[in-house]
């Protein structure tokens, strides 16, 4: 392992400030706590990964039952280490946390990552010890992420304590989207189909029952990060709503905020109650709370990544009126009945735009809003509406494009005609776009250049209205 | 190409009532009018279609320009062909189909498609023409289906009049939904979205402008095909509403109906007016229609399919008692809010129920309601979950599993035990299962042996509605 960065000399981080939690994600010197010789540990799966060639820094593995673990000098104490540690990772029983934890105060440790389970999710007892973490980082410089948590996953710096190994649960690629967890299965899952589908990601931040480090702290922290576009969260409830909703407000002219908050309904309340002991309270409240603060809310999984996605890759709208471009009459009806259901505006067309487009269109092409290009659309078409309808026409704040790939004329140089547009527009585009193989080609490639697609023209209209929503939020943030 | 059926002597048709339609989807022998020498032509490339291997009757190219076409013996008139024809294939231009259809009559055809456009969609000309096609249905035992419409595709027979080539638009494989489309385009990217998807197909029926058979007609003869055992419709308008209605009422009580309905709102219905010429007419009304006819109404594209593909596998739920079993708490709280927005309970387990799964699960696993096997989650731990509380236990009526197979004791086996509850149980089973390519795997082995699986919490719940909504309808259908 390379000791290039760690030799660099360490600068003093501040202790207080989103600045504190910087040694989470770009430590220089890590070290695992509850290293066996047993791989399937994890402990072992955590270390494995920081010796993994995309991570920069030094890794120390300790437990005072070895003196080698996988092949290394193993440390008994975090004290032991010779030069400083930035972050340490315990995976070691719960009975044994507390006085790890002291060790790393001594040590000078910024950051500990608590991977173990055993605290307030387990009852009285539990509780008890989770007590004990709160009263150390009251009491010292340390921050804490978790107990009972993955941890953190950063694509570039390459810091990944979540304990899984990559056949089961896939890491995503360099992206802008960072998303902050309470859950840990679910930051886990939505790790691993966000790899699979391709979805970049910046940051992951399982932080377990928060017993340090929740979730106002990471929005803060995300909020001056240059690579995170987006921030996306789930939770089952907040601790603190004045200072999520003031620190929201702040990050909100910054970047977007994208919620999921599991729990509600009554009986989905009760729900969360049972699984993280958190106090789901009354859903109408954060519903209040997410509008006032500019947060947007999702309904689901789905929705929540398709906006993410949609807000890392477009600008925001700078309105609700939105021109549709299809090739399928059917399609572009359902994309109106969408639109209209979610306040999205689909104007007419002034006579002088529709004008242009017959003098270049077939007669039987519509220029109406949605312009359909019919079962006859060819590459071209689709730039000549974007062109006259969209860049040289001021009457429209975004564009909604319905692409049926199977029709005689269209190739795959559509994807370059949509993207161009794109390209030239500072109002946002996206693209919904229905089939099969020949569809995710043509679907991937314009996806690729930016514009994001959705094989159903409602998961298209919803990702315009998160657009549209962000303008509208940004604009009131503004003004404050 | 194979005589065998041909020659085996045709039995009469009746002309009315639904067998009149048989001709469409198993024809004996079949004319496609207006084949030329250039292979990318309409004509050409339905004719391709019936010299696959895959269908069996006769097939004779017909156009009066040509001896031969793509090197078989061309017919210069319908009229001409020795043998009887059962079906014709029209793609000759809209003034040429008139003749070619009262050429049809004279021969003695029993069905036409018209593939052709250039009728009631381009204006008073063409409405005059599509006149004179129903003046003469009218007068003659021949039905056609379209103007201006895709035809049919039958999965079994391989009839197949979608005239786009398999590298651009696949064509699904044997299953068992129907799906009855008024838009072409739709039925189009449908049929290449569920072949890409391995969602399976018995028929589908694309009748354009519906001059003669529309939607009505396919119900009833989707009602009695044996093949078919959920029937799905993408209307924009519907001709005759109490027709419709009564025979939607007959159906349901034999196989389910599923509807997406475009032009909803207000400016989607006028844009539905400038796609196919079809006044949408008052939503409430149509909402009504379907409700009292027992009809299921999809929201939208992917919300119909799922639903589909759910009531070909899963009986219809008995009550609305719904069991949840998760490894994830967070996903499970998030099942349990979406049940309740769509009105399914989720009820608590009974004291007995509980103490059996306690004493054969660890201390940390929740054995209410969502039943949580949490990180720890084994194969066996969903068998003995869905032993105790659904196969032993009658106070449920159907079980939504979310499965995160990501965690570390969770194979691919758990995909039988999963299979083999849902195997024994007679109540309906779905599962969300999230993730990347190894959950896609264990999604796979699952729906293979008729668990749906979906990508998201909230998509599992929709369908589980779907069971329950068709259950309720199956009981007001029968006391009827």
């Amino acid at each position: 392992m390379s000791n290039r960065r760690a030799q660099k000399g360490r600068k003093e981080l501040p202790v207080q400030g989103p600045k504190s939690l910087e040694p989470f994600f770009d430590p220089c010197a890590v070290a695992v706590i509850g290293v066996s010789n047993d791989p399937t540990k994890i402990g072992s799966i955590i270390f494995g990964n920081f010796l993994r060639p995309g991570f920069r820094g030094n890794v120390y593995p300790v437990n005072p039952k070895h003196k080698r673990v996988l092949g290394k000098k193993c440390y008994t104490s975090v004290k032991e280490i010779h030069g400083s540690v930035d972050l340490a990772v315990i995976a070691v029983p719960a009975q044994a946390v507390i006085q790890v934890v002291k060790d790393c105060v001594e040590k000078g440790v910024k950051g500990v990552i608590i991977i173990s389970g055993g605290f307030k999710e387990t009852g009285p007892e539990g509780a008890e010890r989770e007590e004990e973490l709160k009263e150390i980082v009251a009491e010292s410089n340390i921050r804490i992420i978790g107990p009972n948590c993955l941890g953190v996953y950063n694509s570039t710096s390459m810091v990944d304590t979540f304990f899984l190994p990559e056949e089961k649960a896939g890491r995503p690629k360099i992206g802008s989207i960072s998303f902050v967890s309470q859950s840990g299965a679910f930051a886990l899952s939505t790790m691993d189909w966000m790899a699979y589908q391709g979805v970049g990601i910046s940051k992951c931040i399982s932080y377990g029952n928060g017993c340090d480090v929740n979730e106002v702290d990471l929005i803060r922290y995300l909020a001056d990060d240059p690579a995170t576009k987006v921030i996306v969260i789930y939770v089952e409830g907040i601790t603190d709503g004045r200072k999520f909703m003031e620190e929201s407000r702040k990050t909100i002219v910054k970047k977007p905020i994208l919620i999921v908050k599991a729990g509600k309904t009554k009986k989905g309340s009760v729900a969360a109650l049972s699984h993280t002991g958190t106090l789901a309270g009354s859903d109408k409240i954060y519903e209040a709370a997410f509008k006032q603060s500019g947060v947007i809310r999702a309904e689901g999984f789905q929705d929540l990544f398709d906006m993410a996605k949609t807000l890392s890759l477009q600008p925001p709208a700078p309105g609700n009126r939105i021109l549709i471009v299809t090739n399928g009459g059917g399609a572009g009806v359902m994309i109106v009945d969408a639109c209209e259901v979610c306040s999205l505006e689909v104007p007419e067309l002034p006579s002088h735009v529709q004008r242009k487009l017959k003098e270049q269109f077939p007669p039987h092409f519509s220029t109406k809003n949605p312009i359909d290009l019919t079962g006859d659309a060819y590459d071209l078409g689709f730039g000549i509406a974007l062109d006259e309808a969209c860049l040289r026409y001021d009457g429209v704040d975004g564009v909604i494009i319905c692409l049926l790939p199977q029709v005689p004329k269209l190739t795959i140089k559509v994807a370059n005609i949509i993207a161009d547009a794109s390209f030239k527009s500072r109002k946002p585009i996206v693209a919904c776009c229905m089939g099969g193989e020949f569809t995710a080609n043509v679907s991937g490639e314009i996806e690729k250049r930016g514009v994001p697609i959705f094989p159903t023209p409602e998961r298209a209209v919803d990702a315009m209205w998160a657009l549209v929503k962000y303008g509208e939020n940004l604009k009131k943030g503004n003004k404050r």
